[in-house]
């Protein structure tokens, strides 16, 4: 990954609710498509990190600020950064923009897991994500 | 389950889209929900039926006709029954009501399978849910 | 709309379920995420629809087979074209198919309605995505 | 409200991902259930809320921990209490448990504002709520 990765993405009927607005949950299914992009711009997948590297990642905790709203048939892009990392884990900020505005923001931790769920190093091939 | 299964519900932001009424997509996760409980109802989960009879119950074909939109806040109820079965599949029909009206009403094919997704006989033990 | 339009997508964590696949009723989110694809390649939204020409496009029913199971990184495509149409209703046959094998395939009935629910003509504006 | 308020709920296919466990955002939706739950045990609901008081109840920030994985068919409850409140906003404890095990942990800051989005006084039918 670049120091900052973007993911553009497009809101839809199923992403708003009768507020008028994106529903608050759905920001955190924008912030995993923006980190599985991520991941695809390296040549791996989710899928390949598990089988050949027999290690998940999952997310350990999520603070997210809502500062704008974003509305049905905005285009919206989320710029994506590692803030910290430790040998099994890494921290994330994700930003949700709408042009210049900042829509909401996001610090996630990260940790990868084996199959069992035990905290394992960070193979090297995510190494490139994470400097 | 007895020949009408009903399965109540409430209608909260998530379900609701910025048209201000139920996404149409999500009328499916009701009907899920509701088969869900009526095998609860004979005593049984998804989870035991697979464990204990390799069988899984998945969905072929939904045909769903949207009558009258539902909307925030709404409680809701679905009516099930069976209407028609095989030795390996079976077919619901699904009424999804606000008090005495019809909101949606769905006929529902379902094939039990085996993990390797190949069809297998109903299990016995379902046979209470089908007649 | 060309004669068939093709909307192409990736399946991500959220729309798996933990049986593996692609949870059945978020077909119908992609099949609505093509819909809109199609109208904005006509330069138009479904915003300035409403705005502009006081009318919603709605799903008036849902005829899905699910042929073949979807799983998580799958990328996708939709070919969408119209079957028929009436002066206020279209039906749409979508086919949802993983390099050339069909996945899905639905036929969806749409009306143009008013703010208040009311069929009324399918816009001009619309004809190009019709015939 | 008690002091704690409970809400207690069951998980479905809809809810878990292709991990076998229930995909992260998805607790969000929870825990907005809880909340919405909790205004209708005042004799509340959001739409009265909005119709009579001109007033929404936004979430301004979502501070959640994901400790244990819940699983599908897991029979959860998540315990709601206030910790801190202003003029215009509220601050949440909302605690997701299996068992007596913690599954998830959110702090969620909520806001009450207009039809037009700016914060107004929490209106006194939500004090009780609050105390």
């Amino acid at each position: 990954m670049t120091k900052n990765f973007i993911y553009k993405f497009k809101i839809y009927y199923e992403d708003t609710d009768s507020g008028g607005v994106v529903y608050y949950a759905n920001y955190l299914k924008y912030l995993e498509r923006a980190r599985s992009e991520a991941i695809y711009s390296l040549g791996l997948t989710n899928t390949k990190l598990q089988k050949d590297y027999g290690t998940l990642i999952i997310v350990k905790s999520c603070n997210i600020e809502y500062k704008k709203p974003a509305r049905f048939e905005d285009e919206l892009e989320i710029i994506s950064s590692v803030l910290t990392k430790t040998k099994t884990s890494f921290t994330m900020k994700q930003i949700i923009k709408k042009d210049e505005e900042t829509i909401s923001e996001a610090d996630v931790q990260l940790v990868t897991v084996n199959k069992e769920g035990k905290p394992v190093k960070i193979p090297k091939i995510l190494e490139k994500f994470l400097n």
